[in-house]
């Protein structure tokens, strides 16, 4: 494992369902959250990937449920970064409920890929240079 | 009013929220769905409006909501043109969830209205001819 | 106006849609976030509303868009209680967008009204008493 | 392969990005409506398995992007049931888009699979008696 960061969100209201904890799919919008806050934290906003006119489609995803998540609960979004991208960005995932003791109970995990492609011929490429070096000063080693 | 058009669609089990009900910003959806099948209808599908390089951003909203849709309701989304568009395009809507005899419980109702803004130049401008005149040879008189 | 609430939120990229800008019904959701965080600054986290047998059901909504949105922009939710509630809860709103230099970017602004409602009953009441206490302790006079 | 269902349904204008394609969490939400549709076919809609008292929550899903799909597409939603549930109830997917000359074009596929949940006791069963009777009445042989 090469990297990890936490990002704290509560849950809202409009993503839970009639079941009263929130919906399946919007653990993958958590995903998104915790690798944009991930992406910041090592100084390549996701928005920046774009403007230097990369975007990163998804290529898989998968989520496993182990505890459902209910309104207003904190979490705890970690995501792991284990190997340094070439032509996929592999993250992996754990989120968690952070109780009122402290405590942390593990909701979900899961991981997805993305690869990079050039915005100008739709085309995917390697990884840019520019992000391979960044994240090997930032990471290697 | 010009125009009415009447489009049907089950609420999903993604739309409710913890109260056991279709959460409230959903009916925006609804009105999106309405509106765009009600262009369709007239052989404007906005799909063609933006490949024609004209984008029709919301300008405002209203929603009123009378009585709560539930899960696998089957909705009648009804979407009136009142007035032909000038430099706003205006639309109301009525939801409908349609009961097991056939009849229609009124469940929201509101309106909104959208601008047309020129793709290339970003700037809003009037109704474009071409739909001006679809419309006045469909609705007009 | 008897009390105002800012909160502070990046857009995301899932609330985006492609016309590059964050999608009219993703504001409902900011005003929701918004509510929620002012309640919970006054002590009534809606949580607990609902724990003490209380749902708050939307009555009607508006929103006005000013400005778009962008993705990763850092958002400003105004929330304004104007007058203390009685059958119905009023909240307005104000969304800003923080720009680099601290200025905030006025983007969208709205209103909307809930109803109290018995959980158990599922019948319309006033604001219950305790939170109607609550309320002038803190913001009457 | 016992069964499969195919789902016809456009995509939405709230389902796409900023990138100009539908969202990747939005392929869950078409999951869920192939899945609804495939049991509504076989006589067991969704709602009526929580009538009788039991809850299907997700225990993990999968998804694998194959080539975007924009907006107003015509999507081809196709549910497999490989097999008869014991604990979990596992569905596989394939997406496509209905072309102009009504080829399909696959677009992603997926698996997912949902446990039963007593809701009075909120404890793990097994697939009800009534399910099991119903599919293999159906599907056996």
């Amino acid at each position: 494992m090469l990297y990890s960061f936490d990002y704290e969100r509560r849950t809202d209201y409009v993503e839970t369902d009639k079941m009263g904890v929130v919906h399946n799919s919007i653990y993958f919008w958590y995903f998104e959250k915790g690798r944009t806050e991930t992406m910041r934290s090592l100084d390549f906003p996701y928005k920046e990937v774009e403007q230097r006119g990369v975007i990163m489609p998804l290529v898989e995803q998968y989520c496993k449920y182990v505890s459902p998540s209910f309104y207003d609960d904190i979490l705890i979004i970690r995501t792991f970064i284990d190997e340094f991208p070439t032509s996929k960005f592999c993250f992996r995932y754990e989120i968690f409920r952070k109780e009122e003791n402290g405590n942390l109970t593990l909701l979900a995990n899961g991981h997805n890929s993305l690869a990079f492609v050039d915005k100008t011929t739709n085309r995917p490429i390697r990884c840019p240079e520019w992000l391979s070096k960044l994240l090997y000063e930032k990471l290697g080693k």
